[in-house]
């Protein structure tokens, strides 16, 4: 299939090259041109803004963009997308933006006659080049239905989470429920360990306990706990700080939308905020720990 | 085996009726007559005192009281058990309270001659009825090692979890970041339902994901989600708002002690505070979910 | 002078009011024909729209909008004001925005030749009809000094805050503050009651101690302390729970773009969108103490 | 008269001082030999315990102690005061503890014929020595008056707070309304500043609008705002950060104690103990801006 790709930054890079190793053609736009050497190394056109990639012969395009105002600007400014796109032409939005804008953007799409989905990824880089990513999908069950196969050429978990903009409200509600979940651990850790208990001892202790979670068994904060988490190795790599703190962002904003509390959440991006404002922000957001530990 | 039980309130009951039911001799003091009634009828000889409890011939003594405060009458009181026990006797606490005072009685239980185990529970009064409570042991490894048959009666999981007072330990933590997780869970499936999503789909995007945890997959707060879960029968029955907010309330007691900041962890407090102060304290701490809803 | 005036609601109607009582001479726009039609009546000429308010011989705007999004669209959009203004003609933007919103509309002014102060005010609809306003001015000390007459007509306090968006920043700073100052005195004052002792006289011990804030000595929210504030009749009129709301959302959003934590700040943003979502957004911000009373 | 004085650490030793230079015939009691010994050459007589105090012929007991523990011990203890003292003698009970523990140690002085008051102080070292505190007592009107002359020589503010604890009731609720005060003008102030403005400009508008409050208009924690507040001399003096921690722990444990949620007090409490685990403990309380200052 044709594919437009707009977007090659760490994620969307690898995203499409797995969908040119996969055997599409794939015409691309970025705005760096060495993003955009790679992948016309490895076979792509590329094409010189927005515009003229909806006016190539595409018959998807996929986006991958770092905030909503980008994805507003793509989409909906005079010389963006939707302005120079024929009818029919499906779209893909895999940026990680808020759910309302997500939906003011699907909202024009389908008045312009082009079906659209939002459809945010979690899996990281590691997860991009291995087209291992998940995508929380919004957008109505034929479209997804549609999409699926080439969503599949990235990633593993495909999940249909409902209407226009459900794919955002799913990845604000989880990213949100995960920002506060290690915070507790962090401190559920460090309050065992300095009452102390030998850090391993608890952590399999919550683990077969009602305190069981995603941070505690796979991604526990306490160095020596996991020898596979970012804490065995300095809290690099892994998913950062200052994008968690992004997510907690969109998440807050979301709420205030929608006149709903989130009370720990809005605690836990102050946490990040906090931690990121001391210089922590590339480190993986499981170094939250180190607000709490006394003895770094 | 001859076995003295004090406290034999809601849990107490239960677990002395399953020693009773397994083979061994009890014998039971409480403040409450009907309390003992029952256990008598059962076959349990009962004392006027802790001093009598310890002056008899019993070779190991448990309790189950309410707080700190019992434990340290019952245990170091002029008139209590220390000050009447013989060396040899063995001692298994298993009230839950803050681990300072657990190491503060089970040192003076030392001195006197007497190992002491700290004991604390999980699994409520349904799992001291069908004996597979969760004990959390904190003590030597030897004293363990004795005192596992008899726990095995009450219990189904027995952990070992270090030296004195670290089953106390193992208890204020995880319940602590149950609490935080509880109303993370409640926070992301409100914030996720007023913006527009099914809360089904939204549970089952969670427990598949990062923010998957036990107040999400198995406990989940948001009425339809789950059928077993107290949000399925009106938050009636399961753990009560109060003893969670007794569980937090010795966590930052604990961690106030040792200067160790639990940052969500007194913010959980707080909120189940505010929640109990409007009445409904008696409530399964899961309807904490009810400070969010807009819809009720 | 001939004055224009955009936006006519509780506060700008009033404002304009005043400066036509005053002698000038107004050309106003607002979308509600009923807001219009009460200027009219006092002597004013209306306009079909921004970019035709900006075509008439007025040589200040002044213009009191809800949010960030009108303001950007009345002066920034295609047939805005600065795009239909000649060089020269002042600006002056008394809404309550973010501060880098205002900053960008004024260096858009400032490019088209368009001095531009922000100066959103406090005071509420009292102060607007009375004329006693205070004003938070960003901008130069030179265009500051020539407002300083007209703005004189509408308020009694008129404070330079430094270079453009200042006036701004001061008001969400100082907004953000008594946000957090109001919920500090409700948790002090319920807790000294429920401890036992009288509000007045610890509103008095307080009023005279290190405690002592606006929010106690002049608007205490506890009922029976002060008659002139909102707690002495039912919590109505005042400054809405909403309009802080309001206000602490522009401070989280201005501190996040700066990457400046504010933890407490976010909490009372929080427990402000709670009591509001109770149904409780037209009281007075300082109802906010109904959420800690436990007798009401 | 004829006075006993009970624990000459730093505050009760100047208080002590102030009643000899004031004439009074002073018998002291403190486990630290040199705290007594720069009394004993001031002319003070002194004894070797609590008991013997209680047995000299002292009319009035003052004592001056860390904390709720040592209160209950001098005065509830085998050997304590009251097992010790004359029905008639008066007693005054300044150390700073939770309200509940001073009803219940007055309640047992009364019903020993001891009349007592509690009369926590406020002021610093500083005030002691210069005989200037505030006092904020608790007890009946009667002995309220008696009392009155002796504190005056040492305070000069005697605020009569209403029956028995009360005056630990004000001072907790008083200062955790400060401590909360403290963070939110830090918090307003870094935003204001990180946002561009001059902190001197903000806290001119401040201290004239609605944040107006003591931690910003006399004890400014921004440094070069004022002259006079611990912001200008380093942080060093004033009013320790552990002391501070002391009273919120106070307040949160007394609002516990009566089921009175106070969130903004427990979070004050968890950032002043963040602060402390990093070494802080010592500086004055307004140093908690350094957790927010980015440009530090």
């Amino acid at each position: 299939m044709h594919i437009g790709f707009l977007g090659l930054g760490n994620m969307g890079g690898p995203m499409a090259l797995n969908l040119i190793k996969a055997g599409h053609q794939l015409t691309v736009f970025d705005l760096s041109q060495s993003a955009t050497a790679q992948l016309v190394e490895a076979g792509a056109q590329t094409v010189a803004s927005p515009a003229a990639l909806a006016q190539s012969e595409v018959e998807i395009i996929i986006s991958m963009l770092p905030a909503a105002a980008h994805v507003k600007s793509v989409y909906l400014g005079a010389d963006g997308l939707l302005a120079n796109l024929k009818a029919g032409v499906r779209l893909i939005d895999s940026s990680t933006i808020d759910p309302l804008s997500a939906r003011e953007v699907a909202a024009a799409a389908a008045k312009n006659g082009n079906p659209m989905l939002d459809a945010p990824v979690s899996g990281g880089t590691g997860g991009a080049a291995a087209g291992t990513l998940t995508f929380m999908v919004g957008g109505s069950q034929t479209d997804f239905e549609q999409a699926h196969e080439i969503l599949s050429v990235m990633g593993k978990n495909i999940v249909h989470c409902g209407a226009s903009g459900n794919g955002q409200v799913a990845k604000v509600a989880n990213n949100m429920l995960l920002g506060i979940s290690m915070i507790g651990v962090a401190e559920a850790m460090t309050l065992g360990v300095s009452l102390g208990m030998d850090a391993k001892v608890l952590a399999g202790i919550i683990n077969t306990s009602s305190g069981r979670c995603w941070s505690s068994d796979t991604y526990n904060p306490f160095p020596g706990v996991l020898d596979t988490a970012p804490a065995a190795r300095g809290y690099s790599g892994g998913f950062g700080t200052d994008l968690m703190l992004k997510d907690l962002g969109l998440a807050s904003e979301a709420a205030k939308q929608v006149g709903q509390p989130v009370i720990l959440g809005a605690l836990a991006q102050q946490l990040y905020q906090s931690f990121s404002a001391q210089g922590n922000g590339g480190l993986d957001f499981s170094a939250i720990i180190n607000l709490y530990r006394k003895d770094t």
